[in-house]
């Protein structure tokens, strides 16, 4: 039995900030290899405008392949409703939307103020529940602003709190620029949890500074057990400054693993994608496992 | 108020692995640094053979420099007593004994069985407490032996405790090859402090899997209060296969700072630091903050 969830956001927010255009072929190859590797849930794209995000141009293309050869149903962004009528047309199991917990990144992220968002939202829910499509309510910046700098928790909370009203399928507490500290994780985590009730609630982590194992055993020790990561580390926002990549997805399999938390991954395939993730990206990963020596690092895992 | 103590490793454990060798004036440099940092305890060498670890072939020349130059009195390891006496010439504060949790590595590290090193290590406490020289204990492989692989916490708390009635002035708990997992810090961190009782205890991190901050985080809250680190994150065991650098000092002490937990160190002259030891290594150290923007990073200590 899985005891955590981790879904992987890799074909997204992986590459999204990544410069060189990468194939469809190498994004469906991405994607292949993490389903192969036990991931259930895959962030597989975004359908933002092209000319803001270039990389994610070929989004239907994408979700065309996938679906077509793969048991799974991906998660795709959505900004707005021009996305949701794009993403509507495919096979997708769930929506990622994402509010910002500062008026400031609202701004730049999306040129909308946070209730302006909120109501675009509201009607994309609708229309999502009428697709029978679900949808995670995503909170970027939730920990730190490239802008504002420290969050109120009382951001985060009234957009939980919105969120839960609304009858959303999940909430995301996103720590967009890495920006978060464990005990901050601990404090914020909880109270999320409590005001969310029976909503799921996820937590997105980057690695900036090198505290997302950290945040990540924070947020478990917190109650939360659904986790967004990035195979081999790739990732970061092109509208937040400072955002490094996200944490490696095959970094946190081995750390629940070594704490005995099961997570239902192949731990050797996982690593063989995370290889591949990192051949597409055009700076290093900041994952560190798939580094180490494979036979031994596979072994520790059954010590 | 400072509430952790940081004890900067970098001049040994941080470039004692470093295949080119440093001359003796960076190193003097790199130490003059840390002070100038704030940083109150640092160990400055070995005395350990020179034909085992050569890049340490100078550890009179380089006593001699600093302890003329500046107010502090250093920590320096020694690994028998030849050593002793090589160091007990200098103006040393406290000696850093080394025993390894596992007879495997204690015959690599030292070519002893534990109970030949426990001997030995008698013998030189008797002789610094006539020099009024104190020691710390401390217990290499802690965590996980890159030869016996896991290591049975028994282990460790029967060094510790025969430490204690030794009557040590601090016994160390070391991650030597970064396979330690916040639980299992947590675990052990907090045994060994009951059986350390009014013994200081430290614990000694690397950065190998990316799991260094967590672990900080994690022996923090068991209750431990000195933390070795590296500034930059240089660092590894040449005896130790997989070992990694150590966790980066400068991002231990963001990670307190951020905390609110206060550290009594300078943070943009520890970056400096961090910034010329990471030239002084013939690989990337491991350290992040230091990659991020300079004043933004100053800037959040502030938030």
């Amino acid at each position: 039995m899985r005891e955590v969830t981790i879904i992987d956001v890799s074909p997204r927010d992986g590459l999204q900030i990544e410069p060189n255009i990468i194939s469809t072929n190498d994004k469906v190859e991405l994607i292949n290899r993490l389903v192969a590797s036990g991931i259930e849930k895959i962030e597989a794209t975004s359908f933002v405008h092209p000319a803001k995000v270039p990389q994610m141009a070929d989004a239907s293309e994408v979700l065309n392949e996938i679906v077509s050869k793969n048991d799974i149903k991906p998660v795709v962004l959505i900004p707005n409703m021009k996305g949701f009528e794009r993403a509507s047309k495919h096979q997708v199991v769930e929506l990622n939307w994402v509010t910002s917990a500062t008026e400031t990144f609202n701004k730049i992220n999306i040129n909308m103020s946070t209730e302006e968002n909120f109501e675009i939202f509201k009607s994309v829910l609708r229309e999502a529940r009428l697709a029978d499509i679900q949808v995670c309510f995503s909170i970027a910046v939730s920990f730190g602003c490239p802008y504002e700098g420290r969050v109120p928790e009382e951001n985060v909370l009234q957009l939980v709190e919105r969120a839960k009203k609304l009858g959303v399928n999940r909430i995301g507490i996103a720590d967009t620029i890495g920006m978060a500290t464990p005990n901050e994780v601990d404090r914020l985590i909880k109270k999320v949890l409590k005001v969310a009730g029976d909503r799921p609630v996820s937590v997105h982590l980057h690695d900036t500074r090198g505290f997302g194992a950290a945040n990540a055993y924070a947020a478990y020790l917190a109650g939360l057990r659904i986790f967004e990561t990035s195979v081999s580390g790739i990732g970061g926002c092109p509208f937040a400054p400072g955002s490094a990549g996200n944490l490696a997805t095959e970094d946190l399999v081995y750390l629940f693993e070594r704490m005995g938390i099961k997570t239902n991954i192949n731990f050797e395939k996982l690593l063989d994608t995370a290889d591949f993730a990192a051949k597409l990206s055009s700076k290093e990963p900041l994952g560190r496992v798939r580094h180490l020596d494979r036979e031994r690092t596979i072994e520790e895992l059954c010590l």
